[in-house]
């Protein structure tokens, strides 16, 4: 065992390294989005290269294979197998993958992403197709040189969702689908109206102020953490004790930046929470699924319920007293929770989102799978678009070119969102049940219930429990759609007057 | 030569990967003083080791000592002979530290520090006094360890000013002091009381606002760089194309926070005007010193001339028209320049500032070269302040302890800011004489001629000539006290009616 403690203390000490190297290169990447001037560019970019370079030579050294190697062969337990079990994991993909590879994918997303740009500002899929054609076929030399049991997809489901398997993912999105479907018909059926409380201006600095406020009452610790503008609102950050929040104020979209910021919150405390490990594995998210799940708890149970603007509205009205005049509970909780047959994903209610989830996860399913030419997918994207939402997307720049995902790689991404929709429903009843008084607590301003139990059962986890694992743990029962649904029937059918 | 071209193309492959990790290393550096949140400090320590050990192991990497050794016995010409020429030194003098040494003096510096900070506090040199033997007492082991020509000393100046050697600069600030000296006896003696016109609260916002435009005056391109806040004023960056600025504010202290600006600003320009090497040696600064000069010069033969308040007086008065109703040029001019003899060096004019200076070069050398032990500092130090300014420090604190720099192992360092100094009054002067009507250029408002000229005498020369070389190509001569004192007289003796 003497031997075994000195080769863990080893390769301990080799996986913190790679750690310190991935905290500089999250820096440099929250810098490029918040902090540096533009022409800063070449410089950062070549930095950012070398970074990764290195970061490969640590991780595939001959050392650390040994290493990995002769652990993985013993009997550890506890926090010690979490980790080695988790680098083995990326080792081995890593290992897995030729240079050569590795290099021309990096390069292809790289012009690809430059020409998904272009081809969007013209509306010209054509243009696009023959990259996103390399792409896939890149994508599937990765699955194949990474390996897979199942279909080809879950080698590239599984970069974003570990351990995750399209075989039993698929059925259960599938069904959704299915109950999703009749539930917006039925909500743009019932034609009523849109409320333009939103559609006036709001002043930044009060907003600012405001979305702070509300950060902070969900327990966002500042002086382990940031809130910066950028173009893009995301959550980055070094370790546990320096997480980084961004957002973007508009005047004329008081919602988005409200919601951004309580959706970035969602995933910053779950990163403030999980256990300081010193860049040990085990100190890591999940995945993206969970990820995902603890954001739009916040951002949609917790940020558009009743109970939430009980306490806030009243807050919101002293920075804008004139815009939010003789607005009562009910109507601003109705406000924030319209539906809309839209276009754009990002744009889209809570009803709807999952249904633009669903068709991309479909789409990029078939094609990896071989079910679907790239040539087919617009076509493709335009019917289901039409069958899932009811509307039919005017061009494909609204349509097929709107994601920055394909175009940059990330195929295998998008079922993460939905998943953490599902995952947020179902952690959320149970929250409810153990907490006793939920929306009690919310209505009174009391958000620390809500964190505390989050901290319990999720944050601290780490990354001992796979998401499958986490929600059965949590649960006691397996991933299942009846809670999203019931959530989103129980809140949208009374709101547009639905039996 | 092909052989050699692949020894160079690979040379400097590796020794632009070694830059990328200093531009990591330079923005952990920066995001530290101006943006972490204070929990971060623990992780960022370990992750700022971390690169530092990988910078140290790519640096003394067989393949690049193997590379530098065949490269340094080749005919080089131009600029891969001063990148490998420079390469060369550097690692000469990482691979001649045995690594217990450098571990030893990381620890008593950190150690040091935190002892000092607290025997600052207590005005308790005897706490701080083993402190200070044992930092001298390894810096002393450093120099052997590293080699150098002459008094040890050099081995230590040498890492901030290159190819100086004391016994050439040591006449040189002898001769600056006992000129010196008499100056600042006739300003105190001339009896000429004080102005009070910067001892009112002048607003931040508008601070800043005046503060920007100077330096967007001065041809700082914010595409290419920013300006913060952060405690300590300092330039940083990552490369030529993004150079980052930081500066303080205070209502009462609105000198400090304009003349910071200046400064960090002629900093900044020298760094956004070198050769963009993509990392390479030759595009980066010559030393300490002619940084310092470039800041200098635009702080005080500038920025404290009375041509340049001719042109910004009605400017700054547009921001403050209360604080600044009835003052003309020549009072301000007087006020920007008053002269006292005062105990901290930070707040020093720039008559006495280089007295400053000079007592610490001359004690921390006499201490490097053995002639004056640590106990003996304070009582050496307080002669040196009555003898020089003509004023005793009432304690430790406002005397010997005042400066960060020898408890964290900066010895070598101060003679760099009044060769500074010394470099800017010479190199001035030939501007002048170059430029024509540079004081008319800069009454007029119109800065440009005089970066013009830096840009083509100083910034683009890059690391290809050595500070003496330099200052000699430029001027036809070697560095002349005789430009700081004409420099000094021309201006002082006016303003104290001094004959």
């Amino acid at each position: 065992m003497g031997n075994l403690t000195t080769q863990y203390e080893r390769f301990a000490e080799l996986v913190k390294e790679m750690a310190d190297v991935s905290h500089a290169q999250a820096l440099l990447s929250w810098d490029q989005e918040v902090c540096m001037p533009p022409q800063g560019a070449a410089s950062r970019a070549r930095a950012m290269g070398t970074l990764a370079g290195i970061q490969h030579d640590h991780q595939t050294a001959a050392e650390l294979v040994d290493l990995v190697t002769a652990l993985g062969q013993a009997d550890l337990q506890g926090d010690t197998a979490v980790n080695v079990r988790q680098v083995q994991r990326e080792q081995k993909r890593a290992l897995s993958l030729p240079k050569s590879l590795v290099v021309e994918l990096t390069q292809t997303e790289s012009l690809s992403h430059e020409a998904w740009v272009e081809a969007r500002r013209n509306d010209d899929f054509a243009a696009f197709q023959p990259w996103l054609e390399k792409i896939v076929e890149l994508k599937c030399q990765v699955a194949e040189a990474a390996g897979y049991t199942g279909s080809i997809y879950n080698a590239l489901f599984d970069e974003y969702e570990p351990h995750a398997c399209v075989e039993d993912v698929a059925p259960v999105l599938a069904d959704l689908r299915q109950r999703l479907v009749p539930l917006v018909a039925g909500i743009v059926d019932s034609g009523r109206g849109t409320d333009d409380l939103f559609d006036q201006p709001f002043d930044i600095g009060p907003q600012e102020t405001f979305g702070r406020r509300v950060m902070t009452d969900m327990g966002f610790d500042l002086e382990a953490g940031r809130l910066d503008v950028a173009v893009h609102p995301f959550c980055s950050g070094t370790s546990p004790k320096d997480v980084r929040l961004t957002t973007r104020y508009s005047a004329g979209l008081m919602q988005t930046s409200l919601f951004g910021i309580i959706h970035e919150t969602g995933h910053g405390l779950y990163e403030q929470g999980l256990p300081d490990a010193e860049g040990m594995p085990v100190g890591s998210a999940i995945s993206l699924g969970i990820h995902e799940s603890q954001s739009r708890m916040w951002e949609n149970m917790v940020g558009r319920s009743h109970e939430f603007w009980q306490h806030y509205l009243p807050v919101l009205a002293d920075h804008f007293p004139q815009q939010l005049a003789g607005v009562d509970v009910d109507r601003i909780y109705a406000a924030v929770n319209q539906v809309e047959s839209s276009l754009i994903r990002v744009e889209a209610d809570e009803v709807t989102y999952n249904l633009h989830i669903l068709l991309r996860f479909e789409l990029e399913k078939a094609m990896i799978e071989g079910d679907l030419r790239v040539k087919d997918l617009p076509g493709a994207w335009n019917e289901r678009m039409e069958s899932y939402i009811g509307i039919r997307p005017g061009n494909d720049a609204d349509g097929v070119l709107q994601d920055i995902h394909w175009p940059v790689g990330l195929i295998g991404y998008f079922a993460t969102y939905t998943l953490g929709n599902l995952y947020a429903a179902q952690l959320y009843r149970k929250a409810s049940v153990d907490l006793g008084d939920l929306s009690g607590q919310i209505a009174s301003g009391d958000l620390s219930g809500l964190l505390g139990w989050l901290r319990t059962n999720v944050h601290t986890v780490g990354k001992r429990r796979t998401a499958t694992e986490l929600v059965h743990d949590i649960t006691g029962e397996p991933l299942n759609v009846d809670y999203l649904m019931q959530y989103l029937e129980g809140k949208f059918k009374p709101l547009y007057g639905l039996s």
